[in-house]
């Protein structure tokens, strides 16, 4: 936690509850509602920092756990930093690694003190506590840092649910005592759990807002549960954030999720769904998402999307991109993650001009008209 | 065969068999001694055609055989033609398919009518002759293509490898009556045979050479043989082929390889190895190779190699390639194959400039000290 703020409410819109903002990094200022591509291992998939800097990125998010894994902490220090290792000089924000435990380990064990579990890949221990996840990120070299929390699946009923709620309330004290003792601090946000149970959500969130942190993400979220209840839980927790610190919805990313939760309050965004999708050819258009493997794009001259701006779109046909999947060339995926990222850069903005301009429920109906249409 | 020349000698250079030259080609003349990237099924892999416009390419290969195959002619014929489909303005040579029908399906059947072989992915068995190659690329829209030709492995005896010899030689006459039929021909090669046998070798070129073709390629080298037999069947090649056309060494293409044969009077060439060391981590520089995989690298800070104008240098480190190669991040492939065309592109420059200055002899030593170089 910084003695100055992060973030600036500028703007509320009229009909809903999204707004605008600023948030006020020392590698840039990030205009708000945003999202953050994810650079799992430093890097976004497929994509060069200098490509993501083109597109208009200024925000990204990196895995914690991935990066304490590999390249390791050893290696990140020499290059002071993974900034310096990715040549990316704008802004970076990190997770804990409590979710990447919690879904990617088949092996750990948890009590108040922390977690142990092992690597995926080559079956070694490590033991993570909120202290030591703050001591990653900080050589790391995020701006943005989260806590350690408990993330529990959908499946895990409220006595154990509540438990890793208290318990991540409890972590979350301790991240921000631990964070005071450190020289030049990134800022801290806190992470507000409770699964899908409503007053666990809201014991949750009061808890973490009168620790007082730089922002607020929404975890647990976005694991499985259906739509309604996301917006659902998103809804009553913007309701009772303060409106004075930004709120970030964890792993959250597909456009009609974007433009639904940005309409209840959220100013920040991550997820892999984008770049993942990209990967399978799936891409996004204003007209829905488009399967560039189906059959019907073989002989097509049309761009993903007339229009887009991006290096894919300016350049290359459905047809030769749909060629490069069905042959496995890298450059395929390439053109296809290019376009999602460009795609969603530009979503945000919309949002951000709709809300400018007071229309968001007309943007949003407008969008849900196009994106969902019927052929 | 067009009724224009294609090669246009410039200059000899005065202490070895080197040359300059020109390919006047209808998308742009080319300078020679020039290396030309293998784009397999349209695609340079991991290469966009704008990046490999960017670097100075204006003239690349695709295979006959894998366009064939995939996308298919349907798909090709759709876009006019495969430049279209790819976005490459600039020239286009094709093989005949030949070589990759021997090297890739283990069915074939082969008489003086043509090949019936197998498509490797799929079993469907397919019929090429020397009139069908051409049909093919024509379609493909090629501005050089290469005739028909049996190409035999090193295993193979003499008499076995006079047979193919006299084949490869009748199917090239009748590559020639046949193109004298197609309206707006591209530049047709002969491609000269006979194994590792100087008779053959010399019968060969004599047969091609009185059949007058636009350029000569010396095919069934780089299959294994060693460099000394190579470089010395080059030799006796170039010795007896017109100085007034274009001769081609098929699928050569190391820097040592580049070096030395256009010492012995080769203008042309093309290999895979550049862009596929590169995918498994290995880059040339003017120290030699360069295995980005080894351990020594992983806190360097340095690029592959320093004054190196390409992307990869320009903006990334061997430490962070390093990292990206061992999470098998795609941007790596994408990073090394960037820097491997690039040192190749600036290779020939360099070569060609030694030849311009009559000082290839001294260069070749100082190249040679330089790459072989013990640390």
């Amino acid at each position: 936690m910084q003695n100055r703020e992060l973030y600036y409410l500028t703007k509320k819109e009229k009909n809903t509850k999204a707004r605008l903002g600023e948030l006020r990094l020392a590698h840039g200022v990030v205009q708000t509602p945003v999202f953050m591509p994810v650079g799992t291992i430093g890097t976004v998939k497929t994509m060069s920092s200098i490509e993501m800097a083109k597109i208009g990125y200024e925000l990204i998010l990196n895995n914690t756990l991935h990066l304490f894994l590999r390249p390791g902490l050893d290696i990140i220090k020499e290059f002071k930093g993974i900034k310096n290792m990715i040549r990316w000089n704008k802004n970076l924000l990190t997770d804990s690694g409590g979710y990447q435990v919690f879904s990617l380990s088949d092996f750990r064990h948890i009590n108040d003190d922390g977690v142990i579990f092992k690597d995926p890949m080559t079956g070694s221990k490590h033991f993570f506590n909120p202290e030591i996840v703050i001591d990653i990120q900080k050589i790391i070299g995020s701006d943005i840092i989260m806590p350690l929390d408990e993330c529990t699946p959908t499946s895990v009923d409220k006595s154990y649910s509540k438990i890793a709620k208290d318990r991540t309330t409890r972590w979350a004290k301790r991240s921000r005592d631990y964070i005071k003792t450190i020289e030049d601090p990134p800022f801290l946000f806190g992470i507000t759990q409770g699964n899908m149970y409503e007053d666990l959500r809201k014991e949750s969130i009061l808890e973490l807002v009168d620790l007082d942190f730089d922002g607020y993400s929404i975890g647990g979220l976005s694991v499985g549960e259906n739509k309604e209840i996301m917006y659902s839980i998103t809804d009553i927790s913007t309701a009772i954030l303060p409106e004075n610190k930004a709120r970030y919805l964890m792993g959250v990313g597909s456009p009609e999720d974007l433009v639904e939760t940005v309409g209840l309050g959220i100013d920040m965004f991550d997820c892999v769904m984008p770049t993942r999708n990209a990967r399978n050819g799936s891409v996004f258009t204003h007209f829905g998402k488009m399967n560039l493997i189906n059959a019907k794009h073989k002989t097509s001259q049309l761009p993903i999307e007339e229009g887009c701006p991006c290096f894919a779109c300016q350049n290359y046909s459905r047809g030769y991109i749909r060629h490069l999947f069905k042959t496995r060339e890298m450059l395929g995926y390439q053109l296809a993650t290019v376009h999602n990222l460009t795609y969603i850069f530009n979503l945000m903005k919309e949002i951000r001009k709709a809300i400018e301009e007071d229309r968001y429920p007309m943007f949003k109906k407008k969008f849900y008209e196009l994106y969902f249409h019927k052929e």
